[in-house]
């Protein structure tokens, strides 16, 4: 895709002659602003690189934070004493203006939970609840299994579900897609009569471990509790109903909504040198869920943001704008922190320059995705091309994170570092997130990325174009 | 390696010409013995492998084993039952002289087992005992941490491991390596004045799953109860001692071993046509560990000699000599089917041609291992090669299985076959060694590879030289 760059843009290049440079057609309304950007920033950016990939901060930081409080889920003590610790690190690191930013916070607690095969054979199935599911009562829900490969099966069986518990075996194809039947499974198999539902992970690949996360009721059936299964056991489950065996299960779930409690979106800032009231958001979210320790969702993308602040800082960069670190709480099941900040900003965000969080896992960088005006995804093409040695100067069109959409949706410009997810969701909401699976120069890498991107965009003479 | 055949073997080539073929000189030796062999079982090795990889019965077999009886440890309800299915199915099927051969198995129970994490912070951690541990007092064992990587580390911390619960963080090097931690951990840690002993999951890759096998206990050190851990949370404690934290963990394990019990070797045959009373056994065990369904190790190998059997069948084809299926009993931890078999079958050793086992998966196959003389080297090398079009003609020096280890002891030659097990131990012994993981074309070539080799050996004129 070419964009053109806009007039406004143009006049942070008008200074440059775009003549004589032989690039491609395509790339030739770029080549001036590559140019000066690679005049300006090339050699900043390369010490940034240098600093950031110079040793394993960024992983020890990760493995020191889920080690030491494991999960994170909103509304738990660990995700509080994470927080508290966060912002006693952050004032030890010398960053400036840290603080923790108030936001009632959902409050869903698992309780236990379980799932036996009654029928054909006798035996207990690894299971997660999803979050905001009910629970069963105290004796659980045993009932004959429904299994469907979509909610086309579904409908057509749907004389079939009453009275029983769904499960939907549907293969993965890519989250976006497949995650839909973890968010709406539970109407669906409710509207048609069945008395619980079940899901196959939402994973290209596990090894029988279920995978949670979030799933929704609303006001067009009754809510049923709703509880993941492994790919393997739904896969079995799917074989014996195929062979007309009976298949029966008991559901135990105390899974219940309380009452919300304050959490924090933890602050801290590089202000700027001449316009500290502009604002470039780097960020990531510190909340989890109930399982693993949230290493890659998204200890990695908070400490990622973090420390790209800390090498901007020991390399004593101080760009024009403020470049302000946030780490969301609440992203998995309620975006309250994302929403605190729309409302506590509300009058500022005018002057948000734009809005980055990673929130991918922190693997081996591409690059950024990145949503606004077309004349801004010009200049942030451009200034991801500073990130070419390392491979991560990909600037593609689309993106943000669930913790910055509040705010992207007021007109702040927003971007999601983009790095290579190929295993992200084999891990991702089950017990497996850990920091082993992160390799360390990788993570290095998603710092650097971070530190020359926020740097450059901080320190342009104009803000990004809208 | 070039293995020249021997004057005895020669008699099988005897009335062939090794001139004018135009081949490598350090394969001309076996020229004229793969010729006689191509010419005379070519065309059935061909109709022998189209017949095995036409369709998915194999891979529907090991599913519906798995699928029914789920796992089938020794001394288990779910193996006897698994044993009687096999062998009605067996009967269906029209096989010959079908039978349970008895075997009397150890019969060691896992019971309920816990493993907390009390400081540095307070978790459950995912862990299986090993098999034939000891259990721990009712109220667990609750004591410190060691971690070492090694048993060089072990022996120069030996004076801080009194009272302890060492835990063996030894990388994965190779199976073969590495359980040597699982086999003997508990007897060094004891010897050291450990209270129990844990151990990171000998496994190259997993997801936060510990993997079981058997351990061993002697006369020198008094037994402790162990437990395999994730490599995860091995990992993780391992920081949390390198970062000075105290680590406490509480252990509760019910394991015990109980008398023995009866079992079975399950039998079948295809009855030689000329020499009934010499056998060429193709098998695989059908007892697992209890977690998981045993569907790699080793219905699969099981099942692919089963269906081999049935292959033959159907072709019409009956060897010469006996093709004696077997479905081992108590490979994992005591080799009983084994011992049995040699014991009731001992004065017949000597008109055994040869034994294969089939128990490192069934991914696809690369042929085989062979452990006995030059001379049946080289001849079962060139039965390999019939299997050439499918790639699995590779036929390596060593060989054997677990099972079929004491007839070796008495002389009898023995192969493996061997199979892309790159993934295997990603499985191995834990809950996600699943049928789903093995594809069924590739288990159809296992199948075919087995039929084969099975076929060629119990048909040759002589038998394989010892």
């Amino acid at each position: 895709m070419t964009r053109m760059p806009t007039t406004r843009s143009l006049v942070l290049i008008s200074a440059l002659a775009a003549a004589g440079l032989d690039v491609p057609a395509a790339s030739r309304a770029q080549a001036p602003r590559d140019s000066a950007l690679v005049e300006r920033y090339g050699a900043t950016a390369q010490r940034l690189i240098a600093a950031a990939t110079r040793d394993t901060s960024a992983w020890l930081r990760i493995a020191e934070l889920t080690d030491r409080f494991g999960s994170r889920i909103s509304g738990s003590a660990s995700l509080e004493h994470a927080l508290d610790w966060v912002l006693e690190q952050m004032r030890r690191d010398g960053l400036e203006a840290v603080r923790g930013e108030p936001a009632m916070v959902p409050h869903w607690v698992r309780g236990d939970e379980s799932l036996e095969l009654v029928e054909p054979r006798a035996t207990r199935l690894p299971m997660l609840g999803l979050g905001r599911s009910i629970g069963t009562p105290p004796g659980g829900i045993t009932a004959p299994v429904l299994v469907v490969s979509d909610s086309n099966e579904l409908a057509a069986r749907a004389s079939e579900a009453k009275g029983k518990i769904v499960l939907f075996d549907a293969p993965y194809v890519s989250y976006g897609e497949t995650v839909t039947y973890r968010v709406r499974g539970a109407v669906l198999a409710s509207r048609a009569g069945a008395v619980a539902a079940l899901l196959r992970s939402v994973s290209p690949f596990e090894m029988r471990q279920p995978h949670t996360g979030v799933t929704q009721y609303d006001s067009t059936a009754r809510p049923i509790p709703f509880a993941a299964i492994s790919i393997e056991d739904a896969m079995m489950l799917h074989r014996m109903q195929l062979r007309g065996q009976p298949v029966v299960v008991t559901l135990k779930m105390q899974a219940r909504m309380l009452p919300d409690v304050p959490s924090r979106n933890v602050v801290a800032e590089l202000r700027g040198s001449e316009r500290p009231d502009e604002v470039v958001i780097v960020s990531g979210h510190l909340d989890s869920w109930d399982v693993g320790t949230g290493a890659m969702d998204d200890a990695g993308g908070f400490v990622a943001a973090w420390e790209a602040l800390l090498v901007m800082k020991e390399l004593g960069l101080r760009p024009r704008r403020t470049v302000r670190l946030v780490g969301w709480t609440n992203e998995e099941y309620g975006t309250r922190g994302g929403l605190a900040y729309r409302d506590a900003h509300a009058s500022e965000l005018g002057s948000h320059d734009v809005a980055i969080e990673s929130d991918g896992g922190v693997f081996r960088p591409s690059g950024f995705g990145f949503t606004g005006s077309d004349s801004a995804f010009a200049i942030v093409r451009a200034v991801g091309r500073l990130l070419a040695s390392m491979g991560a100067d990909t600037v593609t069109a689309g993106g943000g994170g669930t913790d910055i959409e509040p705010i992207m949706a007021r007109g702040v410009p927003g971007m999601s570092l983009n790095d290579d997810g190929r295993r992200y969701f084999w891990y991702h909401h089950s017990e497996s997130d850990t920091v082993d699976k992160l390799d360390a120069r990788e993570v290095a890498k998603c710092v650097a990325a971070m530190a020359v991107m926020a740097y450059v965009l901080a320190d342009l003479p104009e803000q990004l174009p809208r």
